[in-house]
């Protein structure tokens, strides 16, 4: 049975993408060289800036977690001082390289079901002048809120910081400017919104900030200027990449152009959460975020108040019926997720929806509490 | 045209072993979660040793050199010395890792033509008792010898060492006993003997050792113990896995258990190799190493005498003809490489063998000066 992944990733592929697979590929062979280079080309482009305006795309082996390490870990100088804004889990992840390679760094948290405001970065960072990078995940995955990165960006901008964006989840499903919203590093991964398979990530770079992370890295796989002088010496990468994953993706940026472009797949993607919203709520389902600040890409359902509720057996009936939702993973509260980035469309999530109810059903669980 | 890869990998798959990519997975999903546990069980297998004799399979994304730095960063403390055998690129990579995150390490090189030996290095412990652990490459991928692994163990067990064992090219094509071989961490990866697809590499470790690198780890990504934790905890990666090249492997390892297992995959690479090797002489071709010394993994051959003879056109013209081979690493001689390692076959070398004859009188290349 094909199953349809709810979840933030690895998701939902079209069979085009994976066919792309199907082909061995050398790393060093020119076909596949000139896959890689063409594939850094676009994503640039997908973040509406070029080389020419001084922007380069270093592609990172392993997860998303690995391309962000890459950033967090090259570009942030031995006196350097990075302010982590944290909302989530992602955040904390940011906090947790920063203890691990011992970099200066000052963290403000936020609640998980708030967002990261400009004017409390913009305070923090007029009392701490030593702040010279700045570190903030724009969808936040733990609950599925939207950091105002647009706003932060601009803070970052007027007291002349280098501005790092996790955009793992958002990037390909968002219109984004890099240029615009001043972000020096954005970072995101092949299984994501581009609906690529997963084997690696990628971080677009404002190139006058990467070439500071010259001798800076403090690991060898990781160093995030020597991958991009690699790629840009000869086009190879300097240690064996992930070739089928990366054909797969150079044919998933190709349907992304052919659904209309990130605008496009953001208005279906809105499409999908719409369906979700409505659906989840009329089985009585309350959403864990305010409507305000959640994203179009993931949501927190709140458990039912059933105390017979049990996740797993719910997450095991609808995974029989070929529907793969996420667990929460909120500090505070008890939760699922699902998704509704990936080859996911309206009908598949009213389909999804059919079965939670039938779920519900079957399991004798009430969702609200009768008023 | 479907093109044949005699390289050390990225390698040609099998067909069916590519088909195993065209489902989507979702990484916290049960059938992936059993596939994990299945490829971490049977890898320990293909090393002849068990959970029960205490050792344990970590899965690492990335390439392979990740996973080396992982287990280097990892399991090589404060105070731990670490002694290098360096007779190739691939030492000289640990050299760089052990540099860059500062570990205490000594540095035995030999030259690029020559072995390691065991004799050499057991001096070199007996006048530095201070020395922890050591670290070796199997094959040399940078000219294809075969480093004396077991002799070398032998003296590790004998001083009481830890003994790190890069076996990336060679795992899967050579029969290895860690146990016997006095091997406590053993590394691979995906795209080489196992003949999967790249995406990630996997470290074998005896248990009491993978112990002692709780809290030693100088990444997050590359965290040994962390990650091991983490797939023994709910058999889950930490952070996203490449779903589907795992799903490959896992097809990879049922195809080598067909075959007839290692020894029977290792008859037909030296069956591959003997082709390669008395084909290439009857042109004139010369090999870089002894025969006593060389691997049957990958072989490197001197460029012909013939001042014509032009490396990227000679590259160029097998690509046209469907035959991929691999540039030369040395740093004393000029050499190509042709590895016999993936799906090949004796009747595949022959054909290349074949096409290099076609090329050579097609740019009227001379291979040996004349007597």
């Amino acid at each position: 049975m094909k199953k349809l992944l709810f979840t933030p990733g690895p998701l939902s592929t079209s069979a085009t993408v994976k066919e792309a697979m199907l082909e061995d590929m050398g790393s060093r062979d020119h076909a596949f060289v000139n896959a890689v280079k063409e594939i850094r080309y676009e994503l640039l482009e997908l973040a509406n800036v070029t080389t020419e305006e001084g922007y380069q795309c270093v592609i990172i082996q392993g997860s998303g977690t690995f391309a962000v390490e890459s950033v967090i870990s090259s570009v942030v100088g031995q006196k350097d001082v990075l302010l982590i804004l944290a909302n989530g889990a992602y955040g904390e992840r940011i906090i947790k390289m920063a203890a691990i390679h011992n970099l200066h760094h000052h963290i403000l948290r936020f609640d998980e079901d708030e967002i990261v405001t400009a004017e409390t970065t913009e305070a923090f960072l007029k009392a701490h002048p030593d702040v010279t990078h700045v570190a903030c995940i724009h969808s936040e995955t733990t609950t599925g809120l939207f950091n105002p990165i647009t706003e932060i960006g601009a803070v970052c901008k007027k007291y002349s910081k280098v501005f790092i964006v996790d955009a793992m989840s958002s990037f390909g499903g968002v219109s984004m400017s890099m240029k615009e919203m001043n972000i020096d590093f954005l970072i995101s991964s092949s299984n994501k919104c581009i609906e690529g398979v997963p084997g690696f990530a990628f971080a677009l770079c404002k190139k006058s900030e990467l070439e500071k992370a010259k001798g800076r890295a403090r690991s060898l796989s990781l160093d995030l200027y020597e991958q991009w002088k690699g790629l840009e010496i000869n086009g190879q990468f300097r240690f064996t990449p992930p070739t089928l994953s990366l054909m797969a993706f150079r044919r998933a940026i190709a349907e992304l152009h052919e659904e209309g472009g990130i605008s496009a797949r953001e208005k279906r993607y809105k499409a999908n959460k719409k369906v979700l919203d409505s659906g989840m709520a009329d089985l009585g389902f309350k959403q864990y975020l305010d409507p305000g600040i959640q994203g179009h890409i993931i949501t927190s359902f709140l458990y039912p108040a059933d105390p017979d509720f049990n996740f797993e057996r719910f997450y095991e009936k609808l995974n029989d019926r070929g529907f793969i939702i996420y667990p929460g993973k909120l500090s505070k509260a008890d939760a699922f997720r699902i998704g509704n980035i990936g080859q996911l469309f309206p009908e598949d999530v009213k389909k999804l929806v059919q079965a939670i109810k039938e779920v519900l059903v079957e399991e004798n669980i009430t969702v609200a509490i009768p008023q």
